[in-house]
């Protein structure tokens, strides 16, 4: 089953879409997953998708919207009405519709929301639609199955069975009270294996894990991940049950916080892909890049101002770049490890301990590499003893100093609350270059007192 | 529920372990999620650590277990006899199970098999043993629901009921046919709503998902993630159902990529964390260290053979490390977000098209920077105009070659079957700062002819 989009294959679906050959399309189409026709839409102009989209049924449309690509999403919304937007949102979850309404321009919105079938669909959107999308309230859906702890097993199933007929994925049974305040779950297991007449207030689960409305995404996701969830019920200030969110929504919450922070490690500052624009991609790499740059005119001035060692010493010049691409290094390395165990919560111990380390490591590394570079210096590159010493010391001290640059800002940062994936990348390569050639030339000063 | 474990709980913790204080123990750790008390355990001593596990039930420890960091939990399992570890395995799913069983040296493996007590779960832990823990085998699990899809659905609910004893939790219903084959699939929601009498084989949807055996677990965590799917059958060559894998495994694979492609890019070549011992760190960061450093030994031997320039235009050498830090950071921001396309599958068009995108994109950024040098370098720097028009074009065109490196070699390695990722960090910025000063010399060769 695993499905790759041939050439051939796209090559047909144009030409069948230039000769308008509906029928053969349709039965084409028909044997595809909606995630693969999606695919097959990121390839396809926007005018073939639409063309396309507008053929198929609204049942495989709606799951279609939910997996393209953002762009190609936008195009086609673009190309249809708001009374065939709103098909589509009557198709979906609550909490997908809602996704997908919140990107549409303000009065679209409205002409769509107004356009809804199902009355009940509609409100549960629009009240979707005042949360934060970065929060509980913004991932959840309104789709549940609830029953009240004063039901017996019996009207509990007949409920259930109205209920589920919304829910595509029945994931627990909640429990509410008479004021809809979430008490605890049934699981789906325990309803294959109780008798018909209990009552739901003997057999309910009286634990159960819940977030507010208001809690930030990445917290929902690390407390789902940690406590291993499917599904988490939502509940408001007050403690009543007002949505849920699945593991599959989490998913994404994980992959982009993990996508933003190695793109902030490579000096990619927005969320961009491959595909984006060229001026999307300007904007994410321009800013570092400036950053760089005008690190670079520092560096031009430190070196400037040793230019008095240039007459009899010109092989130091030589090392610059050497010293600054192994500060960068080092601080990277430093940096990306502090950022990723405070993203997995993984760091334990003190500041002064984790600083602590990181002297020994770079001690350690720093001899290393020292002991390669006093020897390389002199027998592959034949420099004089006297500045292959001072470059070797210089070594091992960039390496510390630059190890604890890269551990130590994160951490500040960090402890300030500002997302310590900033300091990675750009920004510490190019503060480490700086203090590295700072540090190289005045220990080469302090020896040879140019 | 957000819970965070207080310093005021561990000393309490501690001292009461100190105490041997059983009672009062267990009372307090009773009300902690399993989860919780893994977290404990990741700040306890080890002896502290294993007294508390001994105390508690196995079902709590075995759930305790699967969620310590794994040299925590190398260590509890070192403190525990054979017998031991096999009353906790005999409480897990087969797929942690055989997890666990999996990182036992091998003649502590062999006792522990041969202590557990219920045969048929014991069976198929050996049977997991057999697959590489990177492939679909090695993540999936013997625990499902499955139904012949010659009964009708009261025998099916009868034999399910038996059947769902042993799995914690009912994802979907597999049918098979006689010889234990893959047909489809049963719905949980399907048998709320349908009636007792139907016949599966009238009821059961044809189309069902699966992956092989042999399939990697990156794979499995695509087409899960594709066609968001919260647990997907394995099968044999033969299409026989043999496991079944679940999300909340494709989520540690998914977090595991990204960080892996994280490391790589920081210049960290094994999975390490902050919290690992020095030795080991220093083997994940060391080698790439090395590599820059015989890099920064060529970036030496050019500087050296273009010293000839340093009697009359000294202010060309006082741009190198500007020169090589842009080349650098372009040259990973460009490989950071074919990497990442690579491992999203969202790039599309041939290598040609993606290469010209790149020069575009790179032009526009170069030509912005080119300007900014040149008036910074003129106005803040006060360097000779000529030596300005030379580092300018110098940095354009170090920001093109920059950019195309950092684009074809991802994509090179990716073609041969290489892991792209292991092209970004060092690797990149080594081979771009010894390309930058190539250029950034042979042009100024070219205009002043030294």
């Amino acid at each position: 089953m695993q499905f790759k989009i041939s050439k051939e294959l796209l090559v047909q679906i144009e030409q069948l879409i230039h000769q308008k050959n509906d029928q053969e399309l349709s039965i084409l189409l028909n044997d595809l997953h909606h995630a693969d026709i999606a695919e097959i839409f990121d390839e396809l102009e926007s005018e073939e998708a639409i063309y396309i989209f507008k053929l198929l049924d609204s049942e495989i449309t709606a799951e279609i919207l939910l997996e393209l690509e953002d762009d190609v999403r936008e195009k086609i919304l673009q190309g249809l009405s708001a009374k065939e937007i709103a098909e589509e949102i009557d198709e979906l979850d609550t909490d997908d519709a809602a996704d997908i309404i919140g990107e549409l321009p303000q009065k679209k919105k409205e002409q769509v929301i107004s356009e809804l079938e199902d009355v009940e669909h509609a409100k549960d959107i629009v009240d979707l639609l005042r949360y934060d999308e970065d929060s509980a309230g913004g991932l959840m859906g309104k789709e549940l199955v609830k029953v009240n702890e004063n039901w017996n097993v019996l009207t509990c199933v007949k409920e259930m069975r109205i209920q589920a007929e919304n829910v595509t994925r029945v994931h627990s049974i909640y429990v509410v009270d008479d004021e809809n305040r979430l008490k605890g779950r049934l699981s789906l297991k325990d309803l294959l294996v109780t008798s018909t007449k209990t009552m739901i207030s003997d057999v309910y689960i009286k634990k159960v894990d819940s977030v507010r409305v208001n809690d930030s995404n990445v917290e929902v996701a690390r407390i789902m991940q940690k406590y291993d969830l499917e599904a988490i019920p939502v509940v408001d200030e007050m403690g009543r049950l007002v949505g849920r969110i699945t593991i599959d929504d989490i998913v994404d919450v994980i992959k982009d916080e993990a996508d933003k922070d190695y793109q902030l490690a490579a000096g990619i500052s927005q969320d961009v892909e491959a595909d984006d624009s060229i001026l999307e991609l300007t904007k994410a790499r321009l800013p570092w890049l400036v950053l760089a740059l005008f690190g670079g005119f520092i560096s031009v001035t430190l070196l400037e101002s040793f230019q008095g060692a240039m007459q009899f010493h010109k092989e130091l010049f030589f090392f610059t770049p050497l010293i600054a691409a192994m500060a960068g290094n080092v601080g990277v390395q430093s940096s990306a490890i502090i950022v990723q165990g405070l993203a997995n919560h993984s760091i334990s111990g003190t500041i002064f301990n984790r600083l602590l380390k990181e002297i020994s490591l770079s001690l350690l590394n720093g001899l290393i590499l020292a002991t390669l570079l006093f020897v390389g210096s002199h027998f592959l590159l034949g420099v004089d003893t006297k500045i292959g010493i001072i470059v070797t010391i210089a070594l091992v001290s960039v390496i510390i100093i630059a190890s604890l640059i890269g551990t130590s800002i994160p951490l500040i940062l960090d402890k300030f609350g500002i997302d310590p994936a900033l300091a990675t990348g750009p920004f510490i390569t190019t503060s480490n270059d700086i203090c590295g050639i700072l540090i190289y030339f005045s220990i080469a000063k302090l020896i040879l007192g140019f």
